[in-house]
């Protein structure tokens, strides 16, 4: 099978599906293909005119996602608005910054992560995949790994008594429960199945 | 490094494990040796049970497993009966009858699938991992895949209008969102950096 082409700029992204998909050759969109804007209203809706558009002008089988964080106490925001909720370009600190604000004045720090997988293969037919990290946001970030929210999310599925962020787990535990790779996992079983 | 040895004897986890855990090399306990009875208060702590037993018997590393299903509707229950729900030596099919009887009445489908695994090594030493899987009760179970609660089972983490049960999913699919999943790869994830 020729390498998935994978619709994202973010490089963060790119590394972690090439983790989370061992078995799967996965390649990077070349620079001259312009990916359109995020305008859906939803993380799927994103997801599929990002891997339409790449397919489209590639005639290749492309994947893309599309994700971010839900706060319970901001009746799920900021959603897919996550990588611009401090406005446009804002880097993941100030994101976080005012994520940790806005929960706190909520006073509701349940959180889930979610990620919505498209897949269209090169004859354009389309299949989505999405899922959820559950976990809790902490008021002081700490640890090195991941991106985005990481450094302050405290995710549900780890051990009892284990206090560890998600910039804090190694990439091989962080893809076991996240949302990302729980998402690419069930693309990679359909792949497996025969797309 | 030598074969891990999986503290139990249910077929159906066995089986899953080794398809989660593919990096692993995984064997039964040998049949002469006697597992403590399931007496704890939770999960975890029946886990560790089972595997600190065979570890002492053995003298080898182990793993355990022990697992269930959470109703929110039934502050949680069946939780650690979950395998003896509807009586000593209940059928899968039985327990799930009862379960969705009650769920029924409490007027709440909301469940959880909870898994924690426990890791002896050869020394004595443990660590513990527990992850959970999200999901509905659906009245009218289906699908002839997994076993317990899976053909009730409708998981959250799939893609958006998929509305097959845990039991209509493949065994990669299912061990993509897994709490045996998660849990199980987040120990294959302390292994490899060294246990």
């Amino acid at each position: 099978m020729a390498p998935l082409i994978v619709a994202t700029r973010n490089e963060h992204k790119l590394r972690e599906l090439r983790e989370a998909l061992r078995g799967v050759d996965l390649e990077p969109l070349p620079d001259e293909f312009v990916l359109p804007p995020e305008d859906g209203e939803t993380f799927e809706a994103n997801a599929l005119g990002k891997a339409h558009a790449a397919q489209e002008a590639t005639g290749r089988a492309v994947m893309a996602d599309d994700s971010g964080i839900a706060a319970r106490g901001l009746n799920g925001r900021p959603g897919i608005r996550s990588a611009r909720f401090a406005g446009e370009g804002a880097s993941d600190e100030e994101n976080l910054l005012k994520l940790l604000d806005e929960v706190e004045r909520a006073g509701d720090r349940r959180v889930a992560y979610v990620c919505a997988i498209a897949y269209v293969s090169e004859d354009g037919s389309e299949q989505t995949f999405e899922a959820r990290c559950e976990g809790e946001l902490i008021p002081q970030p700490r640890g090195e790994g991941g991106f985005g929210y990481d450094p302050a999310f405290l995710p549900d599925d780890t051990g009892p008594g284990d206090e560890r962020t998600m910039a804090e787990l190694s990439p091989a535990e962080k893809h076991a429960i996240s949302h990302r790779g729980k998402a690419a996992r069930m693309l990679a079983a359909h792949l497996e199945a025969g797309g």
